[in-house]
């Protein structure tokens, strides 16, 4: 059991900063990556639509055989967390984006806190919500920031045009005075410096990838689930294929992978 | 038979640029839109996937009465169109949004072209490859520009962050010289006019909206097809139905318009 991989799904290549992060933290575990990328971007699809592509994968997951499933992606984490929790949650480990972040801000006293992902993330209000509840002195203001994934993507970053996106999104007046920012969608780790840049780094931005990684570690050490031998091949499937993804996949894991095409939707 | 609807289909909302130029050009005519919203946008997509999306819509619009179809996408277009003819072709009247601007421009005898579009459209290489059979004296480059699409659909339009995308792509070597610019996308005719004015009116930018609609009410005359009576009721069709679409299809139609999902996929 444990030396059986942690499967973690996203719903293209984002949810590979939180797998490199994995990596990091936990080096003696392999890893299954699922990237639906058939019906990316999962931030303007509806809640209905992605719970239901959240159930196959996690089927698909728990098929090939994972100790764990890590929704690494936060409009699925906003949207079908709870669905998934109610379908599989005693059979395996469930984990989402957004409750270890939620779990470390808690602690930490924030009068106001900002959220930044896609349209389904901040529609559902779940960082909002979740926060609220646990630290009632906290106010949390969130944004849709919709033309940050396509433009980290095509490779607009550290340049003058990322930086007028990036301006004329975070200073909008819902984020004035905030003392913390979330970056509510796994791309968003690839422009942390550049974020922190435009607020002269006097606001915290939280990066949620090691924050889960950390999660994921408690949890796995708590179920005695640790893979205690060297770490086993890691395996990349996308349910629709093409080079240019393999490609940026790089800029998100910082290796080359190799992806396989997985037929779940056909 | 000629009082039957028009069916037409895109990945989402940028086909309605087409559907608002058929509407003016043809008033008499009533539509039937799809909008494969579930697999939006189709620019990232394989190919493969594409053609199987496309023949199963083509299936449905046929399935419901269209007396033609008219793929109202460049990815699409440039992808499914062969496979769509060898698969319908006998059965019912088929137009692309390729074809009618290679035969258009093949009468214009321009030095250099220039095409632009999403890397699905760009990567085929359709537009060069059809370009070059009818007019062996142009030559066509190409140039890939992905960020547009998002950047329409978030509102950012006529302003200095649009204005600085827009300088970023066209200001590529490659369109140095360019007699003509192809808006390969249906999307781009939103910010034809931003895109003239970079070239401060000396290149003719090529909007294929006007240019099928001629061609299909051609098409529709020699078949002794154009609907004699008063325009029926226009049906739109979504594959996934979120609010933000129907409010953004404001902006491609000109007019709201009733969103109905269509589960083709589940």
């Amino acid at each position: 059991m444990r030396e059986k991989p942690i499967g973690i799904f996203d719903s293209g290549v984002g949810g590979l900063t939180v797998a490199h992060a994995i990596k990091q933290i936990l080096p003696g575990e392999s890893l299954i990556y699922f990237g639906d990328t058939a019906h990316l971007p999962y931030g303007d699809k509806s809640e209905e639509s992605i719970r239901y592509y959240s159930e196959k994968i996690t089927e698909f997951l728990i098929g090939h055989n994972s100790k764990a499933v890590l929704i690494a992606c936060n409009s699925a984490s906003a949207s079908a967390y709870d669905h998934l929790k109610d379908k599989f949650g005693g059979k395996i480990i469930l984990l989402d984006v957004i409750d270890p972040v939620v779990e470390f801000l808690s602690g930490r006293n924030f009068g106001r806190i900002g959220v930044i992902g896609t349209k389904r993330t901040i529609s559902s209000g779940t960082y909002e919500h979740k926060i609220m509840k646990k630290s009632s002195k906290t106010t949390v203001v969130s944004l849709a920031t919709p033309l940050l994934v396509p433009m980290i993507e095509e490779g607009f970053i550290f340049d003058d045009i990322s930086n007028a996106i990036i301006r004329t999104y975070l200073s909008n007046p819902l984020l004035s005075e905030i003392e913390a920012l979330i970056l509510g969608c796994t791309h968003y780790p690839i422009i942390k410096n550049q974020i922190s840049k435009y607020f002269n780094f006097s606001v915290e931005v939280v990066d949620s990838a090691r924050i889960v990684s950390l999660a994921l570690k408690e949890v796995l050490e708590r179920n005695n689930l640790l893979n205690p031998s060297a770490a086993g091949q890691d395996i990349f499937y996308v349910s629709d294929y093409t080079d240019y993804f393999e490609r940026i996949a790089r800029m998100f894991f910082e290796r080359d992978i190799n992806l396989q095409k997985a037929d779940i939707w056909t």
